[in-house]
Parts: C-alpha cells; structure tokens; sequence
C-alpha cells in the first residue's frame, strides 16, 4: 500500500458546457487551473457516453458504446500526473430511461448538463507508471 | 464553462431519521445549518424511493416508483440556490436484493438508515436560473 | 436526525495492494494513521467481489458472491468508531464486461487495482451503537 498525505488546496464547482465532451472538459478545467492532483464528482445527464472494462485477463480495455441520453448518476475519479502533464481517471454509472444503470471507465461523453466539483490536493503528486502486474499505469 | 472557487466550511456528518423522506431531510438539515452551496455524499437503505428521468427530446420529467427495500449505493450531488432557497440536487443508484441497480436523479426516497457527509462551500453561491437550452434550472 | 459539525482532518490518497481484499485494506489504512471519523471514495477493478443486501424484514443480511473480474464504479463511505475501534462502512457498484452494473453493501472484494480518496474528520466521533429499530449498528 502506498499511502500520501496532502494539503486540501482549492474547491473548485463547475459547470460544464453542453454538447461538450466530458472527459476532456474536465482534463481542459484542470489545464486551466494547473490542478496536479484531485479528487471529482459530477452529477448530471449526457447525450452518449462510451464506457471502459478492462480485460484482466487479456489486458485490453474494451470499449462500449452507450447510445442515447442517459443520467450521469455517478461520475468520481482523481487527478493525478501522466507523461507530465495532469491526467483524469473517471469512472461512472449511468441510467437510461427505465433507470437501469450501466458503467465502468468513462471513455468519453457528450454532456447535456454536468455539475462538476473538484478538490485539488497539494504536495508531492502521484506519477502514474506503468505496472507490470496489471499491465496499467498506476500511482507510484 | 463557468468555474468558480470557494471556501470551504463546515464539514458536517449526519444520521438521518427512520421514515423521514430523504431529499426534504437534505433540504432541512441545509436549511437548518443555513447551508448555502456544498456537495454532499450519502449510502444507507431506503424503503422505497422515486426515480427520475429527463428526456432530452420532450424535456419532460419522467418519475419511476422503485418498489420495495432497496440499499442506498451511492448518492452525491450538491446544494445551490433556487428561488432565494438552498436547493438540493441529488443522484442516486438502488440496489434490490439481488443486487441489481436502478438509478437516475432521486426525486424521493422513504429513509430505513441514511448516513450524510456535507462539505459546506462558502463565497459566491451558484444561482440556478432556467437554461433556454436544455429547459433546466442550470448554475449561472 | 442527529447532526455534527467536524473540523477536517488529514485528507490521504492511496494505492491500494493488488490482491489484498479491499475492506481489510481501508481499516488497516485507517488503523495505520489513527483514522477515528472519515469518508472515503474508491475507484479501480476488482477480480472478484461479495456484496451484501440487508433484508429489512427479516433483519438478515443476504451476501452475493460476484464471481469475475468487475470494474470498481463507485466505492463511497464513512469510518467512525464500533466497538472502539475504526470501523469503515463501504458501499460498491460494480460493472462487469457487459457494463452491466451490480452493487450493495461491499462485504468483500480481492483488489486488480484501486485508489482511494479518505478525508479525515476531527472532533466527538460518531459512535456505532444497536438501534432497536433497523437491527443495525447506527451513529449515536
């Protein structure tokens, strides 16, 4: 286990803009900000979405699409540093108009509305590098 | 994308009662506590609760009874204001008793154990105000 | 509803052990760094998992095995005090290679990857006490 104590820094409430694609609003907000490592959770609905599994067997990630609008019931991940630069990992469920849930990695979406906070941590960041177990690039 | 910065306030964890509706509970302890903006995270079981859908086309509500004792699994969501009043915007996703999951926007719930952490957020406070777009009530 | 007013705490991010069962690694996070009153947010994958269900009714808890490997959706809860001791409340969601989401109280679950978010509290913990009502052990 590898344990890091930080410093809160900012909070951070955003809202997102339509017709946007969410994981790279988030990643744009971050840029902006120069937040290095966080915390997010977002609530909202999106147009289409395409979820990540990942084989761990195979060690492939296998992409789905979502089609259609759905609620962005859960959306919370962290920001930490890839290849220099800040990096999101997002996961998140989602409802579609019978309320059944899908979810996983969220690859992508198309927001509708999205509320979105963040708290950004301060101190030494984690780097992801890649695992040679998992065959993922985890903090380290 | 609208982002601002706040401080944070209080950190507050609540039990909330046996029978009581959870979003007015929210409502009231925010009221209460004179709560203004923050987000929120709650898990428990409900006795039974409402679901809500928003069709993106007919921009229409669409509110599904979920029967039955269902585990909290996640809600999160935030406060903001709505009309002058601290409004609480809340997500959720029900497990049944084989552990399926329903989810959308949680629109009501009967409460059967409900445990609240609320991260207060203090400065200028979002204002919900009707989207021409979308035909929601959306920060600004 | 009973409510309290908590300064916050040290705010921690972890990697958590391939294969070490996710539970046992909270508490023992907790334990490590004197964590008495907290919440907590995961993400990852699991290679398998048990979710239990309480049965409002009969007051049972219904374990579920989830055999195969699953994405870790959301993973939301609190530490506070049982038996003098920290005690972490974790629920799960749980998506397998379909997207296709499970959840409940997590019971257990072996660790592919996973990182965690715990945000300590500080002031009078909550304590888990026998509610004659639900049968649960509840904050007093």
């Amino acid at each position: 286990m590898i344990i890091r104590e930080l410093e809160r820094g900012r909070s951070i409430l955003a809202r997102l803009d339509f017709s946007a694609e969410i994981v790279e609003s988030i990643t744009s907000l971050a840029e902006k900000t120069d937040i290095k490592v966080g915390t997010f959770s977002a609530i909202g609905a999106l147009q289409q979405a395409e979820l990540g599994y990942y084989e761990q067997d195979s060690h492939q990630y296998k992409v789905m699409e979502v089609d259609g609008p759905v609620e962005l019931v859960s959306c919370t991940g962290n920001i930490s540093i890839r290849d220099g630069k800040p990096f999101v990992h997002p996961h998140a469920s989602l409802a579609n108009s019978d309320g059944n849930l899908r979810g996983g990695h969220l690859h992508s979406g198309t927001i509708f509305a999205a509320e979105l906070y963040i708290q950004e941590l301060k101190g030494e960041p984690f780097i992801r590098i890649h695992d040679p177990i998992t065959d993922l690039y985890l903090w380290s």
